[in-house]
């Protein structure tokens, strides 16, 4: 572990969130921006919703605060800070990363996709032409699949219970990505060869899968956005079966090191 | 060194100023909490003028925010953001440093003349009684005499060209201390036993003494605010003549232990 050092100089970014206490950013961001030997900190910034306005024009108005990172509950007001928004932010309308260009404007996008993408492209695993069930169509399952149907899915299978959120998902995809087919269903179709959660299962310790997927082909991909210390059900099974499969660590490294370079393209 | 640690449960405190990258509390502060076990940093905050009461509200709002340093040029205004204040910061109208109550309400005080006093006393300085030469009448110098008069010097005789500042600072003393001695003077008066350099002489390089003090007994003291690498023209004045003396680096030092211990009582 690089160690950290702060002084006048010192470059501020920030993750502004409710609760705060228990999020991870600010120790992999910091230490991160340690091991590159750019002097900067990532801290965590407790804001109350009334007080969320106020403060992020305040922060962003610090001459030294270059760039902001929102968490839940922020992360749909949080795009009307940007002067332009990235591709995944605009389609899906929700932000997490937040950054100064160099002309003093703001550019927003929306990472919560991308670092699940990058794990699986780390491993050598080809995405394109995958035929993908997805668990969830929130926030994080709304970026996931953005982000694999730009990078060439053949197709996407949204299993969600809230009818109106799929549908939502559904017409954003076809609307962005007509080449992907995309369809709301009930049970896992067959054919598919990808399996993402961005669902809340496996949260707790006692979830069980996010639904019955059966018996998997070895060349299935499995990934699973939750951050857990032990495997979810879900890996668990790919294990069994000889899939690859990326856990939620592997997709938060991800998302760091997509959210560094973005940082880094305003400091260029 | 003790190493600095930032993760989601990090309390923030903020050095407000303009510029900022001189400022040596964030590294000062940040590695005294570390060393203390206190998980927290100090960071710098550089704001421009016509943004500080917005930035200050937003600061202050700030959950996991727990304290602030206001430096050049936000003494003068700083005060009116706490709700009460210490009796240097009443008496000088100048604040530097705030604290959030665990009522939530805020206290702040000036804390630039207790580092003075402060590292006399720790070098086993007696100050009651002292006859004083104080050069300089600016927020530093008014916050040292109040600091000194509070701990019972016999006189303070004012060095300052700015007549009115003197005579300023000289009518605060008057009131709040009328058993100290205050005259506004052009020489250092005869019976001088501790000298107090609170002006800018000293900062450059080639700069001499503040005026010509000659030949000091030994038993006097001296102290000065400038902080430089080598010795002032007075400290090695003061050197010379075998007198004690403190350097504006134990000044700071001082300063910082008092503002912990302010910060401290906070979190009781």
């Amino acid at each position: 572990m690089t160690s950290i050092h702060i002084d006048g100089a010192t470059r501020l970014y920030g993750i502004v969130g409710h609760p705060i206490a228990q999020v991870k950013s600010p120790e992999v961001f910091s230490e991160r921006f340690a091991a590159a030997a750019i002097n900067a900190v990532m801290l965590p910034v407790h804001v109350l919703p009334d007080r969320f306005d106020a403060t992020m024009a305040a922060l962003m108005g610090i001459e030294n605060l270059d760039g902001l990172l929102v968490t839940v509950p922020y992360k749909p007001q949080a795009a009307r800070y940007a002067n332009r928004l990235g591709p995944t932010a605009s389609r899906i309308g929700a932000t997490n990363a937040l950054r100064r260009e160099q002309d003093g404007t703001w550019s927003g996008d929306m990472f919560d996709g991308a670092g699940f993408v990058r794990a699986f492209q780390q491993k050598g695993c080809e995405l394109r032409g995958r035929r993908v069930a997805l668990f969830g169509a929130g926030g994080a399952g709304s970026a996931i699949a953005c982000e694999l149907a730009a990078v060439g899915v053949a197709s996407i299978a949204i299993l969600e219970p809230q009818r109106e959120r799929a549908a939502a998902l559904a017409a954003t995809l076809r609307q962005s990505f007509p080449g992907c087919r995309t369809d709301v269903v009930d049970t896992v179709p067959p054919g598919t060869d990808m399996i993402a959660n961005a669902s809340t299962v496996g949260m707790r310790k006692d979830d069980g899968m996010p639904a019955n997927i059966g018996v998997l082909a070895s060349d299935t991909l499995v990934g699973d956005v939750i951050v857990s210390r032990e495997p979810t059900a879900l890996i668990r099974h790919a294990m069994r079966q000889g899939c690859r499969y990326i856990v939620g660590r592997e997709m938060v490294a991800g998302q760091a090191e997509a959210i560094m370079a973005f940082f880094g393209e305003a400091r260029r």
